[in-house]
């Protein structure tokens, strides 16, 4: 399978350019259909499990249609992964961090980053599918890894900030920073069945998910402020 | 389906109480064949994916024997799920815990937590498997309940002794923490190419790895400590 054929199945079919607008509209639209109906199928069901007979038919087009729009199941599949990371991603850049107020920018980070993953469950099971077939096409997209180079900036940012101000810790690395906020919004939500089992908790309810967020800042602050101002290791 | 037959079809056939020695050591080693083939299939493949031919065939015994031994293949899965518990919890009793050193005794329980999971990544996968399918297995099961009584006993008898010495905050939740040190432990595993793709940094290095436990450990101690000795809110 050609990787780059894949990752270009995204863009419009080049009869797109000649069309009149009421047919763009129409066109938009049908591709926006396919969207939603195949991120609910392949985050249910996995890639493997994923039926394009029942996409196109949820999404109330045609196959050939389908085809058409995407090439092919892996193009689809592409499409609906860097659509769900370029959501994410632009939501993000429009946070209100001011790099003066650190410690609030990197809190501030973690709300949206909770809330964004308790409001989009779909994402969580795309990318439960995608680690299950070991990345095989995250890792090869281009778009996934450009489109969060500035949040690691803005993160790097923050962090140098922080520690310039003498309030955070002195060996702060962005990435574990980034991969905390990300396991403290996701894992509850991930493995709420076999938590809840375990713990004899519900994970899964509202009251218990406004804890966790809180637990999840009282967490992060702790760490960022512990033994600020000491010299770096 | 049964429930409860499920849960019974762990327990060995009838025929073995009257079995000569020999016998029942041959029939544990095809039991134990068969169950880890099983964890394997159903590991990387999920339930719906795993076959019971392909078991059969990897544990070399044939399918009369593994339906005679499970029952079905929910009953396989069910006794492959119930023992991946039951071996962590009872690896986790044999950590020496000091109730008098709380705060190693927390720890100790995240060094030992990141560690088993980083070893045993089969256990990962069938816990990626059961949420996938809403924990319908896992949320009947019993034993998985039951087995972390101890667990939870040990970690409130360890925040309580902690407070007593007011050496740690007073907010803390015995749930709370656990579901930390899980997170801690399991999200960067699940997530691994994803979010390598993402940070584009190797979240499977050995070395990168390391340094996720120090994280971990910095994180955990910087928030049981903060603000100790305060009133409760």
């Amino acid at each position: 399978m050609d990787g780059n054929t894949d990752l270009m199945a995204h863009a419009p079919p080049a009869e797109f350019e000649s069309a009149t607008p009421a047919r763009r509209r129409d066109s938009e639209r049908t591709r926006q259909a396919i969207m939603t109906a195949a991120l609910k199928e392949f985050s249910q069901l996995g890639y493997a499990g994923a039926r394009i007979e029942r996409i196109a038919k949820s999404a109330k087009c045609n196959i050939r249609m389908l085809y058409h729009y995407f090439g092919a199941k892996s193009g689809l599949y592409v499409a609906v992964l860097e659509d769900a990371y370029r959501d994410i991603r632009q939501k993000e850049a429009t946070l209100k961090i001011d790099v003066e107020q650190p410690l609030e920018g990197l809190l501030e980070l973690m709300r949206f980053t909770y809330a964004y993953f308790q409001n989009n469950p779909l994402f969580e099971g795309l990318l439960r599918a995608e680690n299950m077939m070991q990345g095989k096409f995250v890792s090869r997209s281009r778009p996934v890894a450009e489109a969060a180079f500035s949040l690691k900036k803005t993160i790097g940012e923050l962090i140098a900030s922080g520690q310039a101000k003498g309030i955070f810790r002195p060996d702060l690395d962005p990435v574990q920073v980034y991969v905390t906020i990300t396991a403290l919004s996701r894992f509850h939500l991930a493995n709420a069945y076999s938590m809840s089992a375990v713990l004899e908790t519900d994970l899964r309810d509202k009251e218990w998910r406004k804890l966790r967020l809180q637990h999840a800042l009282d967490l992060l602050e702790a760490y960022l402020v512990s033994g600020a101002g000491k010299a770096p290791p």
